[in-house]
């Protein structure tokens, strides 16, 4: 694909000055740091991280990298001043962009609706010739997060690559799992941190949880992976994704090894079977929620239940919208482009843990399944 | 050591409970979450991620773990129950423990300082019957940080612990080096990820930062680490740190290979010195700005700027209390028991970045250097 990055970064960026007009809001503020990551930043110039972007409804963007040198190499943006030049304080920056830009007094400045209370009170008394607003929905952010929640087709592509040397990583898991060539949770998460950046991606995804029979019981294994046996005799869990510019897979492999109890192989079937019937409610117009209430329906006729989400959206984040959950809103229906997770599972202190998870495209027909994960037996 | 767990995080609890009955305040609450960290839930019951923790002035702590099985195995606290008995929802679970504990209405509860304000307003109105408070300043949140600033005798000993082992991985990083065992950043990164591991380490402590000669000008190299050549001709930065107990390290280690220019030189010699005159103001009763003031001024008389602060505190966190920064309010001092970073570095897109950081204790006569971070010539 042959792309023009500035071209693709403005069309984004058009969109959402659209909604700006349409909804009088005179600009919008991201803020990306350590402390909060926000990869609307990345979504509209393409710069990484530990940035504020300030895009303006008079169509132009304003980005303060913290790191200059390195905006010089990714940024896509029409104005782009040190962040530091503010002493790293959003309010002081933005005050002076919205002077910069002569953005007049009295109108809506929206700001990120992770804004604390405190810092909130702080915005209002520094702006106070403006109309500071910080909203959970209904505002410009959540608008970005809709507008995200479906990929372009550029997006469509980078996660594709990610999905595919994803793939490919648990191909090759499964074949030094068999070898012998993995022994330890340190080998199974190192193979993958060292080959997905080989394959030309940025790192991985998160975390990598890698957790033998011991510790699979967990539904995020702590610590994410240790020296103990990996996979050992029962049930082992992977979880992994990796990055690839920007974009994110995330998938759970389960390994199964010896011979497995009864109470064990009902477990797994279960998982298996909430894994088939949810899938079939991956589609386009269907409430977002409908499979997993599928699947909670499913655990439940044999007394268990599961503690956590059955998927996610997944894009330049590992974790965004839509979640699917019961407690999504009835009205959130798929769209065709939407990237989602499918990740059922069941743990148990006695049993150990087991979860299947892979990556849905929704289409227009119905669903592409991205990677390729599954529970292994060996 | 031969800790009796159950007394250590009840004598820490105990120290804040003084605090919420000078200051009438009823009870607090901490949420650690993968959106938001929040280490204060370890610090006081010692299980390590993803639940609610509610800290009532009569003398009982409320742990709500995402995940029961785990908690089983690290929390201590008084009372456990699921947090997915309330749906993952800080609102109703405080609800519920309010109730649970007769905590009498009208009585002051204090919220996360993070809470954002759309939060803040759906907690004054869920919580109508309380007196809600969400503090950045002067309440408990703030006590708490102030308290974590000086670390007891068994965080020191976990800091030393993690230091140790960060000393070793950096006399192996350095052997490995010059031997050839390591050719690229992945190399780099991935022998700490393993050996912190093999040495019983919970992991690295942060995402590791290894940066080529061709990308050391970056503050925060992004991406962490490539299959780009490390160490190579010039400049090398390597910034990383281990997790003992929950407790951190943090150091930098620049390499140098190669003939290097007069301007590299320069560079070098001016952190060194920066380093060396900073090192001398870390010391107990002294303002906590002075030696990130002095270092800015011998940078500035070489027409130099350094972009990030100078150093900042470590323990269950990579980054806490205090701030090592020119903007620090100069009431905040240097406290015996403080360990902090001394980080000072320069960047340039011409001649690369150098940066030499290491872990510091603050003692009653001066300072002991923790980690022996240098910078190191091959």
């Amino acid at each position: 694909m042959n792309i023009d990055f500035n071209v693709l970064y403005k069309n984004r960026r058009n969109k959402l000055y659209e909604w700006l007009i349409d909804h009088e809001v005179a600009a919008v503020v991201f803020q990306d740091s350590e402390a909060r990551r926000e990869s609307a930043i990345r979504y509209f110039t393409g710069h990484p991280e530990d940035a504020v972007l300030i895009l303006a409804a008079s169509g132009e963007a304003v980005l303060l990298p913290w790191d200059i040198n390195l905006a010089s190499q990714t940024a896509h943006a029409d104005i782009i001043i040190s962040f530091t030049d503010y002493k790293l304080k959003m309010l002081s920056a933005l005050q002076g962009v919205l002077q910069k830009l002569d953005i007049p007094t009295d109108t809506r400045i929206e700001i990120p609706p992770s804004t604390s209370y405190p810092e909130f009170l702080c915005a209002v008394q520094e702006l106070k010739f403006y109309n500071v607003r910080c909203n959970e929905g209904g505002g410009a952010h959540q608008a970005v997060t809709e507008l995200r929640s479906v990929k372009d087709s550029y997006e469509i592509s980078c996660i594709r690559q990610a999905a595919a040397i994803t793939d490919e990583l648990i191909d090759l898991l499964e074949k030094e799992s068999k070898s012998g060539g993995i022994k330890t949770e340190i080998d199974a998460a190192l193979l993958i941190e060292r080959e997905c950046r080989n394959r030309g991606c940025e790192g991985a995804a998160f975390s990598i949880l890698a957790a033998g029979p011991e510790r699979s019981f967990g539904i995020h294994c702590f610590p994410s992976y240790t020296k103990g046996a990996f996979p050992g005799e029962g049930m082992s869990i992977l979880d992994f994704g990796v990055t690839w510019q920007g974009y994110r897979s995330d998938v759970t492999v389960t390994f199964l090894k010896g011979k497995l109890s009864e109470k064990q192989e009902k477990q797994i079937a279960l998982v298996e079977k909430a894994y088939a019937e949810a899938l079939k409610l991956y589609k386009k117009d269907t409430p977002v929620f409908a499979p997993a209430k599928k699947a909670a329906e499913i655990f439940a006729k044999e007394k268990r239940k599961m503690p956590h989400g059955l998927g996610h959206g997944i894009g330049l984040e590992t974790h965004e919208a839509p979640l699917v959950r019961q407690t999504t809103e009835p009205d959130k229906l798929f769209k065709s482009g939407m990237t989602v997770t499918l990740e059922p599972g069941l743990y148990d202190p006695e049993l150990g843990g087991c979860r299947w998870e892979n990556d849905i495209l929704i289409t227009e027909t119905g669903n592409e399944i991205l990677t390729h994960s599954r529970i292994i037996r060996l």
